[in-house]
């Protein structure tokens, strides 16, 4: 059997976003700046594409740009603002469990003279809104929390942040890094999350292609460009479109957004058969993730064993799995986030990240439940001989 | 029939770049960064290209990194020497026909305190060296040429850049836009091209996919990262590897690389045939593109005519070409490289972009020689009746 369930690592493509891909490359490879038809062939992608994803987060399409991935978001989002703000303000306001594109440049502006502050979470990566409210201040220019988190699948108050800022200091922008969260919550920026400024997400994680990403800026929003040159995407980013790669991730928009029911429902069935089966069928397991997660994943801490090992030995029953973010797991050293919920070191060294798409199933979740069990239990009868 | 003549603008990608990409996107969509096998077989691919990447430039593995675009190396190089040597020196040198990539960021670094300098050019776009020599101060942290340019195809002078700046400051650093030289003139960081300390490349110039990019940074030195987080690309770019662009690229330049001299011959058959057929049939043509240049380009200025409508005429023909470089196309105002060549108004209006591949035939060219008379001959016609 072979169930893939590292899916917030990166998800395999559709078939559709495949075939339009190929489709780009081999028929309609143009230059979309090219004045003559095969440019304007090409440019019609990259315009249908921003149709479709401007209408998934309920924007419109000069308010969306094409980055190179969720990443190239993050850090255009962050650095954008924080040049284009200078003179506002010198506070910065995100989390401790960003992802690394988030804290990266976080660090870096802190090394440009900039303030920032880095909210704490509880156990189940739950979002000190106390602390966040003292740390509005009204030099704050920026606030960047992630909509949901990459580890545990906690779907952080987006709406309720945004009401702190409307009370604290209307000036300060919120930006939520949404890799995770696209297409695994709803997602309005007419509705819940209204009064955000920027949005940053990716199209690996959705069934388009690896090396494309989405940023969503308000209109009337003065961010300063992060890569420039030739003027595209409305000189905002720089650098002849990546038009397969756009397309690609258009259609799996399209076909993540049409499907947004039944995807989470496929989804929430495997996890909680998965959640619910560990549960009955194993002691000593600490759930990382909380009730009111996305359905997307289900972070767990087996006591008494180790994660990685875990790891490869599910593995050769053909179950991929992760131990944290694919991002950090070519680092030595425990993840950020689980230890930023306080996680004591054995409760994090234990930890397994599954993750899942639409088309996960609960025979699949049966045979994951049955090799899980085993490996466990025969970790924990060796471990005690160690 | 069909001749695409605007291979500066983009390349058709090989069938088995294609072939290739189709494969990771369906089959191996793992994660690099993840520990399972999945993720080393995604990784597999980032590796095999990386070692063609750097072999193709007599380079070390250690020394290539792959980014989104020629447009993202250009502004890695230029930021990130700048801030890692800001303190060394001021002054960054470079021309008044580079890219755009290349002079929004030279831009950026004025405004942020900067010295630039842009050397001119002669009317076939041969560098001043005198001014050159005389830029090249101790305060000079960077001298940034292009190995070939866009518009043109002049070559310009890498080799002799070099030994000026060996002899007068040996610590600024000689970045080159490889991006049109790349697989059209022999590049060799052990021959021609040594001394060149940093080099950028596209993956869409030949025949891979657009959104790839290549830049090499020689060993030992220390250049900031731009695209910062989860510490890809040995942390120096940030951001899940671009697993299906990368292969697409890296089996670009194996064939690209394996059948250099062929595709040379090629080349400069078509280019020859035309530009002699040009000259033969036409009266009042100027060619801006000097004998010395790189096979891939012909610029001509059609005298009494507009490129504009020329490249719409020839389209009704099957006919693609250009303006000027598809990067500046989309914006108002005439090209700032012709410009700087000293070009007359009616000389840049004038101006059409032949752009050849190691597809093009000389039945190709000896219908596109026939079109072009008759387009040109037809337009000062009508022209001659305003």
């Amino acid at each position: 059997m072979f169930v893939y369930l590292d899916n917030s690592a990166t998800t395999k493509p559709y078939n559709e976003t495949v075939e339009v891909m190929t489709k780009v490359l081999t028929e309609d490879f143009g230059n979309p700046s090219s004045l003559h038809t095969l440019g304007i062939a090409a440019e019609k992608y990259v315009r249908g594409a921003r149709k479709t994803f401007a209408q998934s987060l309920g924007a419109s399409e000069e308010e969306v740009y094409f980055t190179s991935c969720g990443t190239e978001s993050d850090n255009t989002a962050l650095m954008g603002v924080a040049q284009a703000r200078r003179r506002s303000g010198n506070k910065i306001i995100t989390t401790a469990v960003e992802h690394p594109a988030i804290l990266e440049p976080a660090k870096r502006l802190e090394s440009m003279g900039f303030e920032v502050e880095y909210i704490g979470v509880d156990k189940q990566c739950h979002l000190d809104m106390e602390q966040l409210k003292s740390a509005i201040t009204d030099d704050t220019v920026l606030i960047s929390v992630m909509a949901v988190n990459n580890e545990t699948g906690t779907i952080m108050p987006v709406e309720e942040i945004v009401k702190l800022r409307d009370s604290l200091n209307k000036n300060a922008l919120i930006h939520t890094d949404a890799v995770q969260a696209y297409g695994k919550i709803p997602m309005d920026l007419r509705g819940g999350f209204k009064g955000v400024d920027l949005l940053s997400v990716s199209g690996h994680k959705i069934h388009g292609p690896k090396g494309i990403g989405g940023l969503y800026i308000k209109k009337g929003l003065n961010v300063t460009p992060f890569i420039i040159g030739g003027g595209q995407e409305k000189h905002f980013r720089s650098g002849t479109e990546n038009t397969a790669g756009i397309a690609g991730f258009g259609k799996a928009i399209e076909i993540s957004n049409n499907n947004f029911e039944h995807r989470i429902k496929a989804m929430s069935e495997a996890k909680d058969f998965l959640a619910n089966g560990l549960k009955a069928e194993l002691k000593d397991i600490i759930f990382n993730t909380p009730e009111d997660s996305a359905v997307s994943v289900l972070n767990v801490s087996f006591m008494g064993t180790r994660g990685e090992v875990l790891l490869h030995t599910l593995e050769q029953d053909g179950i991929f799995i992760s131990t944290g973010s694919a991002c950090s797991s070519n680092k030595k050293g425990q993840s950020h986030v689980l230890g930023a919920m306080g996680l004591k070191p054995k409760e994090i060294e234990g930890a397994i990240r599954f993750s899942f798409s639409e088309f996960n199933t609960i025979e699949e979740m049966e045979y994951v439940l049955e090799k899980v069990k085993k490996a466990v239990t025969r970790f924990r009868k060796l471990g005690s001989f160690r």
